[in-house]
């Protein structure tokens, strides 16, 4: 099968990865992603407190906001908070974040704490939520360092590694890392989180167009492996540095 | 593979599912659809304009508003118009609905107006989006074919039949159509949305605990075609009584 | 006198009235009562706190929600949690059911607890507020004697019953219980809610035309009594099934 | 019967009612209106345009707005621009004030424009409503009249006098204007509006403590009816000056 | 340098002033200023709490807030409850007369309280924001007197007086105290908040048409020191009365 | 005079300012301007309408929003789109950066449309608004430019430039563009906006300790007038490369 992609990728690779960690110099985690033009800010900060809900309970929270700058995008949007409300889109990317970034956290080793990720995007080409769970990872780590360094946490709460990405179905044949020339003209969208252990934590399928088959979902599930194991060796070199 | 769902329901097995059309008096398409204990009013509500973002575009729009009555639930919840917002869930699960209802929708034949579809939860036992789903459709169908006999609409602008449940893996098992108690409890959990030709709509998967394989995805994915072929065959029948 | 109600009824006729307990299982009461095409369903909730301004005061508060589906009614209204502010219509309402209902209440026997009755019309054709004071009434009885059961009061909390219907000069007639059709062309329009003492806890009287009279206060106060009677005699039933 | 007012009034004594007109230079109408220590800033604005729901059908509309600065009371309130909403206290008594006025107003005759008029309560002291209908009256006159003299209006679209007084059983005694004192104390309490005619436009009785009995709501009516044919002739009075 | 003020004042007049304390009687400090036309009802309210942000410090706060009743301008404006939110103008005059106010207070001498300066616009006509400081200024020396005399402090925690003044360059002139029709005119405006010590503590110009240079800020400075040194001398005969 | 500024700079040196045109790619004019540590985006973004307030005069506008991420400062800030407003802080700067830009532009040249300024925070170290009025005049040549290489304009609406900074008194001596560790200390702190003609557009001045002198004034006006020059200089060399 083959597809001309508008970017001239192979319907199997991922467009050029960045991971600039300590972008910022206050959050105790500070990560600059780029999935190609889509960039995304994602900051890890901490607060010594839990939740309302776990008070007491010897259990922590990670949580995420997302947002988008109000020109990041082709034409503007609306700043959400001088309309005086998130939309459901951003409620619901921030959910997503928040979900996936939980799945890799011992609640009982961060103690009574509260990380909040957020991840600002400050120019979108398509995927801005899966590049916001893949950075925001390397933010959260970073901030348990700093928690470790401190010696305010003893045991590592952070078990494995979570990336994401999304695949689709575009003119018929099954790509991996749409950008936005591809999300707005495919068929159907898939967005994918997964750990290191090569186990599902989200997916998430759209038939826009036409709906899709079993084997459709396969191939697309497939790539999204493929894709997801480069972004986690990229987060691992990226921690290493 | 066994196991012992608090239900006694076997793995495959829908709960006991009721489509009841007419229930209200004054909506163009009117149906209570119970999953089980859980029951939803799903009205479909003609307005002969267009939304703004349509105007003089000879297309009409499906829409979907969901909400919980505050003690659908076990304990109850806070009125969302007291709050003064809708909450990320609701907002998340009602983009759901009308994505999916616009799966099997020709806007082109609809012309130019808008179907409002409310989706108004007054007993939860797990499973409410798809059984609103599922409940939505007689009643966009019913709505749809009051436009019919009015004269208002040539062409059938639905094309095919949509149809949702819930899948999950509990105590290691995939079972079909989760009610609260299993839902609570289970590892994963994966609302599935499809059309009468076997195609997928929308596909929700999260791993609450540990993370899913690739086999659990496929043994949830043939469960939820079974489960939504039972309930598009309950809503065939329903459309003829 | 005579008048010709759209509906065939005499002058001092109720509609046919419904008081369906347990209608749903969550909440510790649950009534669905029906006045004619109007149907409200009511549900009693018990917090063992009481509200903010009572902690400390050996005090328990009654209050009440209000809502309407969107298309409880002919047309279909915004969701006031879309909208995001309940309207003045829905808060003079639910302050007038909680007001209703904490004057059969003995606070002081209540204890430190919140009941919150939760009134939602499922489907309208005039008088709401005065069928969900009626069944309100009986969803508070049954939430009390949830709590009697379990021992955690002693002291009966409720004395007395509380009922409320409307009343109205049509076409020159006092008439009893206006449903839709006479409610939006009648001259003067009152709701009385009363207690099986025959006090009167609330009247709200409007001249939607020309004002009205005192000879006619007296004979619409008349046919409220009468009505009323009738409605505590159908609570009463009710409880007793 | 005899009681002792806090005041020491009679039992069928209005406070000191003045109707201080022009009191604010900019609005077409422009009323301080003072019933005892009771104080209220009604003025009334013309809009060349009738409200939306209006446009096109020859008919102007009459609205009201009601607000509290926060000290006008013993103990401050919030102030509700900064709250962000206007309570449900608020929107009952402007939707009562806009009811009363436009009880007296042909709207044909006022064209398609709209009259907004806002009641400020400076100072409260009990019945902060009825005064502020009362003295709106005068205002709404003043803008009509303000209409005439540019001939944008040719027949009078005022027709009587509407006017309000509030009434109560205080110690068992009926009382008329209910100062804070006694609105705190009392058993019952009814706000009644009326017009010229000796008819009634809004009638709103609300049991605080023991509920009333249908000669009490005789005693009361009578009472307000003897008031309002006061203020009536004061708003006169004040309007020939 | 001669120009003609649309009031025919010198360009360094004031407009007369008025201030008139004990306007209302529930508030600890109510003061009534007048700057010509523009008219603003100050209230001073103690509560007997710090803000959150203090607790436990041994410190008070003092704050503002500001509003305009709709009609108090030529053209009516949204009441700003009505539309859920104060505007960005209305939060930075109270921003401004809270820290202009709060310049003159020894906030541990207060003690652990809040004085809320309530600053209402019943009429405008230019000056509001400074007539508020003028005003507020006097309400609060009440409030704390009104501590003092119930022996709640014992050391006075207001030193020195603070008032406030507008200048302008009206036609190429430097003048005090600008009312409407200057304020919408004039190139230059520039609101000057200063104490007894004839210390600067706010100073906030505005070049509505050409920039302004040096000497104009210094001529501006002048004047605005001279209508201060007026305003302070005004306050104290205020007091001393 | 001497005095040891915590970045060791003389009182009268700014710290580094670096101004990137093109930082993102969808906006008209795209400019990441950093004064120190502070960074700030500043889009400026072109809408072909006017605002409704402006239709069919013939002119067109330029208004700002101001933003800072939730992590741009030491201590994460609540998002203002998650708490449903902008704070008044928000307001006050952004209508500051409006009037400011507006300072330099003839709308009439710009004809019918809005060009809108989005100025993000990324990383706060005091001078945020001032950096930010700095960078959007650079953004907003960027997009008038844009509009002239597509023929849409003919005159050039900008005339002369605009740049902002801040002066303030630190351990008594007057110091050029306070950065957070020196704004959070010292005693007065003013914000200048000028032209390239030396005329002052916008200042404003805030004694946070002690009152200021016309000396002190004087002072500081001199020192913005040197930063603002070179400031100015900066500008012009970023939209010559």
């Amino acid at each position: 099968m083959t597809v001309a992609r508008p970017s001239g990728r192979a319907p199997d690779a991922l467009r050029p990865v960045r991971i600039e960690r300590h972008y910022t110099r206050h959050a105790e985690g500070s990560v600059l992603v780029s999935f190609g033009d889509t960039r995304v800010l994602c900051t890890a900060s901490v607060d010594n407190r839990a939740p309302g809900f776990l008070r007491g309970k010897g259990e922590g929270w990670v949580t995420a906001e997302y947002g988008m700058l109000p020109r990041a995008t082709n034409s503007r949007n609306d700043r959400e908070a001088a309309r005086g409300k998130q939309g459901g889109r951003t409620l619901e990317i921030q959910r997503l974040i928040g979900r996936s970034l939980r799945a890799c956290v011992d609640r009982g080793a961060l103690g009574e704490r509260t990380i909040t990720l957020d991840c600002d995007v400050l120019q979108a080409d398509g995927g801005t939520r899966t590049a916001a769970i893949t950075g925001a990872y390397v933010a959260l780590v970073d901030a348990v360092a700093w928690l470790k360094k401190r010696g305010a946490i003893t045991r590592d709460p952070i078990h494995g590694a979570v990336a994401a990405v999304s695949v689709g179905i575009f003119q018929g044949v099954p790509v991996l890392d749409l950008d936005y020339a591809e999300d707005s003209a495919c068929d159907t969208d898939m967005n994918v989180v997964m750990n290191d252990g090569g186990g599902f934590i989200e997916l998430q399928g759209t038939a826009e167009g036409h709906a899709f088959r079993r084997d459709e979902l396969d191939a697309m599930s497939a790539l999204a492996e493929k894709g997801i194991a480069e972004l986690i060796a990229l987060q691992r070199a990226a921690l290493a540095a």
